[in-house]
């Protein structure tokens, strides 16, 4: 509605945002954001006007690309029919949404329990598994993220507080990492049996009897793209059998195409009894996460009250938007071209990357789903130093490309829909990025 | 886009619903949702066309209407121009809406982390009380509710759980209500005195060193409607001071208009030092909540990294509804609407409701905020059967009013943007079905 010559510029905005808006896991006060303003497939600008090749798809969730029109055009007529309904009710569109959900899960998953993000999906989850097998304990990896929440259900009073109070039921185990092996393995599938071999034992320490769930992520994602060995997931599923333990795949960085896979435990050999989501599967146009329900978990909440819930949940405008990704996603061959680009562009080239730079320890991933590991020395894995990461970062958005970092990784995670000759510009501009600091190292 | 001869109805999407839709805090198998279409301020219609005039206000979210024009724009508008935004960029409607909602805080706040809702708002409030006094426990009410979260990040196993494993630190004190005191209190200076007293006695047998907050509700909402008495909320300022711990109010439900106030707590002579809210802010059109900060706080996470943090944190399109559903607040006077509805229509005519209905023992609250509390024995106040809440809610439907109930209540809670004839239409309805049930019963 402003005319373009009124339009907020970068440094006022910056400004406003540095004296009114508190940022996720950052000091405050050294922050210095980048005021986008608008974007387009796999590009972004700021308010200045300047773009950007997005190889972050902001925090790993614009698979679909940014402001599909067909994703814009269900939220814009789903906001003029009806924003909002309290999830006691029910909606056309949050039953479609479900049933194109229940679609990509496997067979014997009958019910979808909608979240506003990843954080609530697995708290869901989690939930669910305690009180199907009256069980406390989840056991998850040390290198995984899960969310950000874990008090509000203690701090609350009424009755709703009593079958949660589980807080310290938390056990982790380290995952399979060939390349920082914790198990003195040397190959993949010594990692694989050495790993299984871990958590079996921990099971057992830990008593079996008080493990609700084996929550994972299918890919480890912020912790480093960690692809799973073959077997290693198909071995959780026979520990988690053996035990009477259920499995949760966490999906919601991994899942709706990242991986090049509708989920990417399509890819292995395993059948989770509860699937967390969220980004993929709208892209993150309207905030919104679930939880797909196999039907034995299911059966247990027919007659039972599932103590949990809130506001948003099934919300319209995140149901349209997952409506309209899903069928697009679907019609575009977006989670096959994801895959190609892994298999034909992003994988060769890191590859090659990996060959000559001796700044790069190991590449791994599939799909659009690939980190790039630096180390300052290639012997001893030695991780690069943070400042070296964040130097990097900023190298390649001075050359037009928005990365992704986490510790002493490179993560190149483009939307789904990218082209080839988009692959190649930004991972030209990572290379020559990486030649240079690798010079000046 | 569909042709209305092609809208599903009512029975279609019951039957979609039952087969793929998760509910919130219900036995699934017994469930009968309503399947809402469209709305129009005060007013919803299902599939069907049949209208129902909404005294629920949803889930009590929607405080502006149903489908407020201005609001519906700016998330169309906001929609055409990018959708989403990593936390870490900066964007133009997430710094206006937290100047906004800045605009409605006491002097000395500063900064707005925006969140998915109510629960990941008190989550990170609390998590912001710990961190500033290196105190572990939360302090709140039984009758409460504060979210459904609390394993996320326990369950995270990288190091953004480590500064969050706090999980058995919280303790329950009872709250002022007079009507079912704890304390053997008669009148409402008695009710306050002995709630502060016994909270104070807590806080010491506790450790106040111990201590890092109170979270309480401004006026507890499901709980209830316990609007405080005169004083309590100044004695429990008083007694955080005393001991170093911080207040944070939770306006999830009662703030932007719900209690005929900006934030409920302006109708009180107390000051939080954090305040959570959700719901009213947007009126639910996107899912969304947040903390606001004030300036000790906030400067705590200058130089510190804060742990806490989410994809959707300060969303694009929950931040063009906020700003214009509180630019449509200030300008139609949705607050003053609110408080003189409770003050002139609700509040008299559920005081004569209370006093010549047996069922009735108690209506209280302010602004569209009320509760009506049904007992069996006006003399024993022993609360009525949920079986006929159950029913008087099915009637009340019936004759085309949508109602919210809660353990042996109703809750008067229409948007705050009701006329007077809407407001006595849907009170006629209550008063007649009451009339009918005190008959039955």
């Amino acid at each position: 509605m402003a005319s373009p010559l009124h339009t907020p510029r970068n440094a006022e905005i910056s400004e406003r945002d540095r004296s009114s808006v508190f940022h996720s896991w950052s000091a405050q006060g050294t922050l210095a954001p980048l005021p986008l303003a608008g974007g387009s497939g796999v590009e972004v600008w700021d308010a200045d006007g300047r773009r950007y090749l997005d190889f972050s798809s902001m925090l790993v969730n614009v698979n679909i690309g940014h402001q599909h029109p067909r994703v814009v055009a269900a939220i814009q007529e789903q906001a003029a029919q009806l924003t909002t309904v309290a999830p006691a009710h029910a909606h056309e569109m949050r039953a479609h949404a479900a049933e194109l959900v229940l679609k990509r899960a496997p067979e014997g998953f009958s019910k979808v329990f909608f979240t506003n993000g990843g954080a609530d999906a697995n708290e869901n989850a989690i939930r669910m598994a305690r009180l199907t097998t009256g069980r406390d304990k989840i056991v998850s990896h040390y290198r995984s993220y899960h969310g950000n929440t874990g008090a509000a259900i203690v701090a609350t009073g009424d009755w709703r507080r009593m079958p949660n109070e589980y807080s310290r039921g938390h056990v982790h185990v380290f995952g399979p990492y060939l390349y920082r092996s914790e198990f003195w393995a040397e190959t993949p599938e010594q990692e694989c049996e050495r790993a299984l071999r871990h958590l079996e034992r921990t099971v057992q320490a830990e008593g079996p009897d008080t493990i609700a769930a084996f929550l994972f992520e299918t890919i480890p994602g912020t912790a480093g793209i960690l692809v799973p060995p073959p077997g290693y997931l198909a071995g959780v599923r026979e520990i988690a059998d053996r035990y009477g333990i259920l499995l949760i795949l966490d999906e919601v960085m991994a899942g709706f195409a990242r991986a090049g896979e509708w989920f990417a435990f399509d890819a292995f050999d395993v059948r989770p009894d509860l699937i967390t989501f969220a980004k993929g599967v709208n892209s993150g146009y309207v905030p919104v996460g679930g939880v797909v329900i196999s039907d034995a978990v299911a059966a247990v909440f027919d007659d039972r009250v599932f103590p949990g819930g809130l506001t948003y949940s099934g919300h319209p405008l995140a149901a349209a938007s997952i409506v309209a990704a899903q069928e697009a996603m679907a019609d575009e061959g977006v989670i096959e071209n994801a895959r190609r680009i892994g298999d034909e562009v992003i994988g060769p080239r890191l590859r090659t990357l990996a060959e000559e730079s001796p700044l790069v320890g190991e590449v791994r991933g599939r799909g659009v789903f690939w980190a790039v590991e630096l180390v300052a020395d290639p012997a001893t894995r030695e991780p690069v130093a943070t400042a070296r990461v964040g130097a990097i970062k900023a190298a390649m958005l001075e050359r037009g490309v928005l990365g992704f970092v986490a510790e002493n990784r490179v993560h190149v995670v483009p939307p789904a829909v990218i082209g080839d000759a988009d692959a190649h510009r930004g991972l030209d501009v990572l290379v020559e990025v990486l030649q240079a600091e690798a010079t000046r190292g």
